[in-house]
């Protein structure tokens, strides 16, 4: 066709789908409602008659405030505590962000995605794989930034080079300086973490009431399964919850390792972790905001590897759905891939593992975009290739008309038989905006692709993240947010920053 | 742990999945059912006013002697003459295949999958792209037997330095030879049909009365779209039905280009030619065996090249599959990818059309492995990358156990607080084969993989493929069977072979 269609906004153009998702399909379900009722009925008895080891004294006399029986640091958490505590966590959370229009609603239905977090390394084909450097996160979260489909920060790349004392504030400065989306906080120590409060505070205009009544900040716990919460996770989930901010309360569960080698076994263990957060949540502050967490696979049984995708992933991810969907919560779920480059392998695994979210109606998925190695990497070309699928997956939230014009009436009968539709008007009504435009997929023919150099999918993704590094303006507000923490973050960097918690 | 495991059975060895599968997942809809019968209405109306070109005198014959308005080539078929196919139209079929433990039972619920197919060209990481060759032909078949998850037989890469009139000897021998899976022949004009029926009856020792009542040879028929069946093609329809041999009518609907523009419009072509195809089959004989086919997706308006795995092609998908349901025949469906290459494109197109074949139900699934540049391109590498996935979906029709032995008590209970269940008893007892055992993805850590050579998927690919065909060894009676038609085929090439139908 003559005129050029315009790339989709993947650097906040017009959008051609909403800016909140709802899940395209039904949740599917993998096991039976009684094999469901009877992982969670195990889950209590793991609760109740195995316990849990908690390492934060703090924590320990919150579970004996609420009547759990304490033998040291070991807390047996009766099953009444957990029903309590699942009586009073919200169904639905409001997730506020510094752009109004990226506000986020948690409850079931809803389909976020957040980017692969948690990386020690990045990588790209420019300058290789290295331990993540602040300049990495930032680039991470210009991208995050630039495309629509990301609706949760993240820290994709750790940044290595800043002092882990004062790295939240790198964290705060950064994701405010650059982005307007929900802001994602560390739970390393409650030093860092009221101090992170305390900047969003400043760099929002918030009242201590405001933001101890809207949800602003969100931080992921991982339990240390098996059985065991660690001093700055316990410490975190009472922190947040406290502060009315949102705990993401994951077990990361891989089955044969550290969980159970079934797969009923290995949920069993993560309902009992996920649960036993909860509760400490809800007895810290009942109806505090907190999200049922659940990303298990499992690993490979000769080597000890965790692998994603598989089989066992999928049904793990499935299982975990119904779980989150039999205590009513929302759920975070996680794509991965075990790849070590943007290959087949990394875009199977990660569909595959994208897809399981989907089915089981994931309410976030996290490590959606950009996650290799199973996690030890953030990949730029990777990020660039998983955003195309996310968005394919926002595309399907647009069901397609039927109404008598789009059945093609007009069109069938202009057309002769072994004719073409490209000429019709009922094409030309509507091809400027029919399909939905590839980002990194070039579906240009042999001789095409062969010309332009035969670049495969990860080095045509190189790029696309430049240019989208390249056009990046920070969002309106976002200049004047992060300077309205300069002071704070100036005074404690002077003084050696915040202790985090071991 | 100690003992490696074997990998798991690509060569015939025990298999950890059914011989037949089920779908693991119930089928989802996309559009309401209002829509659908409003699609389906439209389908019929464009049946019966506008009508199809039918190149074919005598199908245009058997049409008038339905009862449909015959205009020179132009046939105008009443909704009766389609709802009566539609009462005749078998709702479930048995296919026979050479070997009787490959003989799988058309139905809704039924899950197959086939090979990429009708390719001029084939590719791999040795020879590079070239021409298909009759080589690439046979070793596209010893793949497809090796690997347990490719159910039906496909012309996956087209013998072209065979001549055509000779071709068929070249597919019936290697097929036979080399397989014990159901049969392709190609519908290419009515002598080299009927010489592929002889060859079959002659190796598989098979009376006229026994092959006429079972389905022995199956065939794809392409409408021309826009609303035109050509002259092999019509044939064939007639063959294979009069024959009782099976029929998949699948018109390549392409939104935009050979359909109209709109998903549902080109759902509404697609199922008119579809209907107009099984139609013709039950005049020729009522009960004759059909498959449903749809195989839909959207060109790039730019350029008017196929795209693949979009959301169109994945709404197409879904529309499909309530067409099919709603007509009640088995539905054949079909996976794609545009990309040139074994890359992250193609695994991402490739997952995403699969995903949509599995969630709208189909029956059978062509194009599942080995598909590039839009079918111009069987790709070796892209096969065994393909199978991964597939045996991924194998493995997600196995139902994880929750027995109290599964849900894993007594693993719980052995396992301190951060510790781990790698040689717990419950672990010992089952981790030979808890897990599938992955076939080309590589889930060692960075270091182990840059140290074995950095090698990507496609790259591990190439030395699967290989070492499938040297351990390929063909299937019991496979020879036998083969060298029941050499004379028939010594006698066919002195004499020039069989035309071929334009």
């Amino acid at each position: 066709m003559a005129r050029r269609k315009k790339r989709p906004a993947v650097t906040g153009g017009p959008n051609p789908y909403p800016a909140r998702l709802s899940h395209p399909f039904a949740p599917q379900s993998l096991f039976s409602d009684d094999a469901i009722a009877a992982i969670h009925e195990m889950a209590l008895k793991v609760l109740e008659e195995l316990g849990m080891k908690i390492l934060l004294e703090e924590a320990v006399e919150l579970y004996r405030s609420a009547g759990a029986s304490v033998d040291g640091d070991m807390v047996r958490i009766g099953r009444d505590i957990v029903k309590s505590a699942l009586k009073t966590a919200p169904t639905e959370i409001q997730i506020f962000a510094p752009g109004p229009a990226r506000n986020q609603l948690l409850k079931h239905g809803a389909m976020l995605f957040g980017p692969g977090a948690g990386c020690p390394n990045a990588t790209d084909l420019i300058e290789g794989r290295r331990p993540g450097r602040l300049v990495d996160y930032e680039n991470a979260l210009r991208l995050q930034q630039s495309v629509d489909v990301i609706h949760l920060l993240g820290p994709s790349a750790e940044p290595q080079d800043v002092p882990a004392n004062t790295r939240h504030y790198a964290f705060l400065r950064a994701q405010l300086a650059l982005c307007d989306k929900p802001i994602f906080v560390y739970a390393r120590g409650r030093e860092q973490v009221e101090e992170s409060f305390e900047m969003l505070r400043l760099a929002l205009g918030l009242t201590d009431q405001t933001f101890g009544n809207q949800v602003w900040a969100k931080t992921v716990i991982n339990t240390n399964s098996p059985r065991q919460i660690d001093r700055p996770m316990g410490q975190g989930i009472i922190d947040f919850a406290r502060a009315g901010q949102l705990s993401i309360i994951t077990p990361f569960c891989l089955a044969g390792a550290m969980a159970p080698i079934t797969v009923s076994g290995a949920l069993v263990l993560q309902h009992a972790e996920a649960l036993a957060g909860i509760t400490l949540a809800q007895i810290a502050r009942p109806g505090a905001p907190v999200v049922y967490g659940a990303f298990g696979s499992n690993v490979d049984m000769k080597s000890g590897a965790p692998a994603f995708g598989t089989p066992e992933h999928i049904q793990m991810t499935l299982g975990s759905g119904q779980l989150a969907r039999h205590i009513g919560l929302p759920w975070r779920s996680a794509a991965g891939s075990a790849s070590n480059t943007t290959d087949a392998q990394a875009a199977g695994e990660t569909h595959m593992s994208m897809w399981a979210a989907l089915l089981g109606g994931a309410t976030m998925t996290f490590h959606a975009a950009g996650w290799l190695e199973g996690g030890l990497t953030f990949g730029f070309e990777k990020f660039v290739n998983d955003i195309e699928m996310l968005q394919t997956f926002a595309h399907l939230t647009n069901i397609p008309k039927t109404d008598q014009e789009s059945l093609g009436w007009s069109a069938l009968a202009d057309v002769e038989p072994g004719g073409h539709f490209f000429a019709t008007e009922h094409t030309m009504e509507r091809y400027r905006d029919a399909f939905y435009t590839p980002l990194v997929a070039d579906i240009s023919n042999f001789g095409s692709w062969t010309d332009a150099g035969s670049k495969t999918a990860d080095q045509r993704a190189t790029g696309i993240w430049q240019s989208m590094l390249r056009e990046f303006t920070p969002p309106k507000g976002a200049t004047e947010r992060a300077g309205r923490i300069e002071e704070f973050i100036a005074k404690g960097e002077a003084s050696g920053g915040a202790a985090i918690l071991d």
